[in-house]
């Protein structure tokens, strides 16, 4: 791996241009419609050199990390400019509306879908950092449309950023899961935040009685909106259900709480601290 | 400050404990009804020897560390027993109903109603912890039912622990706003939980994909049942209300993704970033 071309330096593009830089010395070729965006990344040492998309048919590796929305057509003009020993991969939040677009494409072997989870509330190319992928999980679908070669080398590049790769087979199924273990807390905490921003309009010293737990559960009510609203749209199916069944919860638990069923709120908070033990695996 | 009666030796009582200790000197005697937690409290150094509630006449502080259904009737027992030179004081998450509950009682000026805002998600003796307080807010209501003499010294200790002390006229005021950044940030991680959790059931790979992001979303569904069940039922009133806010929130932003209004998610989002500048104080 000599050149990489990296499409869309935020924080996910950012952080694996600094990386790739780091471990395996690589050239790194920066792409982004946002010229200010260009510019800082240069300056920060996380491209070696701006560029524009003809530079893609001359790399090694075409890494497309802009807003799901604009992954699928990004990655069909990628597919149709390179060589045939270039890998391309995508990192975005939702894997089905790109794996689709790209299924009848001559070189969809050359292509792996990506979904390192990983990730901070920041976000451009100030946001990217060293090691926000390590221990982390890589998951890889549908790696039987790759090529074992492309798939082999997907799987070295993300061990050596340490990160531990995850195969599912398909795309729908990556993105009903992700639903629920990540989409929804945004929403979760995004709405927190507006509720309480509401509320302090009238109480002004309200967020003087904040703390760390009210911080932990609003963190990511600071994410970006630009990569947030096209994963929301394009993942609606899976988001809309989950919603539906978190709605649903809080219902409930609300009806318990105004009824005063003690035992029955006791309950569903020690049936929940089971969490715990989920959550250990986690960094 | 020679001697603290400290009843109920979880994190929050046991952590007091460790602080005063370390920074007067103090001789700490530890009240429980759970034998296990004594023993652990004496064995962890947190308390210097085991005591029943007859050490409330000798002491020169009583604090109430104990589940907020049972602090009002605690704190009546205590206050009946006190010398006139003891301050006593509580550290419940709600304020009200122990502030109804002592109005009129003769020892009334010897109380101080407090609620410190710290704490971490585990509980019980093992989760006393040194610095827990350190730079956070405590919070002292109705400072003008208590002595000047109880207010000072009450002060004194939180400053010795390195909080800042803000006064809040009002208990109901207090319930009411806690209920906003406190309590509804408990619920909203609690059923986050609980929904991830049940889809799991069926789903056995889901927690192969969650991140740090997931993770301090849904940190608070650790929290303790026993703690945490009578704080919702005694501060329903403000629960309910603040729950029916979110509850809302989160229908109106499900309708916004259903219909694709693509400008109002993203404008919902980025209002809410406003989230940021309002954290920045938080630790």
């Amino acid at each position: 791996m000599k050149k990489v071309a990296v499409i869309g330096l935020g924080l996910i593009g950012g952080s694996l241009a600094l990386e790739l830089k780091k471990h395996t010395w690589a050239t790194i070729y920066g792409i982004d419609n946002n010229p200010e965006h260009l510019d800082k990344a240069l300056e920060l040492g996380i491209i070696f050199e701006k560029a524009d998309m003809n530079i893609v048919k001359d790399v090694d590796v075409v890494i497309i990390s802009v807003p799901v929305n604009v992954i699928p057509q990004i990655t069909l003009e990628v597919l149709d400019m390179i060589g045939e020993d270039t890998l391309v991969f995508d990192v975005g939040s939702t894997k089905a509306e790109v794996c689709h677009a790209v299924k009848d494409h001559p070189n969809r072997k050359n292509f792996v879908a990506i979904h390192p989870i990983a990730g901070t509330e920041f976000s451009g190319p100030e946001a990217a950092i060293y090691d926000l992928f390590s221990g982390k999980v890589n998951i890889i679908c549908e790696r039987e449309l790759s090529s074992e070669k492309m798939i082999d080398r997907a799987v070295d590049l993300f061990e050596i950023i340490k990160m531990r790769n995850v195969f599912m087979k398909s795309a729908k199924q990556h993105d009903k899961h992700i639903a629920y273990v990540s989409h929804l807390s945004h929403i979760s905490s995004f709405m927190l935040g507006k509720t309480v921003l509401e509320i302090e309009k009238d109480e002004k010293s309200i967020f003087n009685m904040a703390g760390s737990g009210f911080a932990s559960t609003v963190r990511l009510a600071k994410s970006n909106p630009v990569t947030w609203t096209p994963i929301f749209l394009q993942n609606k199916k899976y988001i809309l259900r989950s919603l539906d069944e978190y709605i649903k919860n809080l219902k409930e638990f609300r009806e318990e709480i105004e009824n005063e069923n003690k035992k029955e709120v006791y309950e569903t908070m020690e049936k929940t601290n089971r969490i715990k033990k989920v959550l250990e695996g986690i960094k």
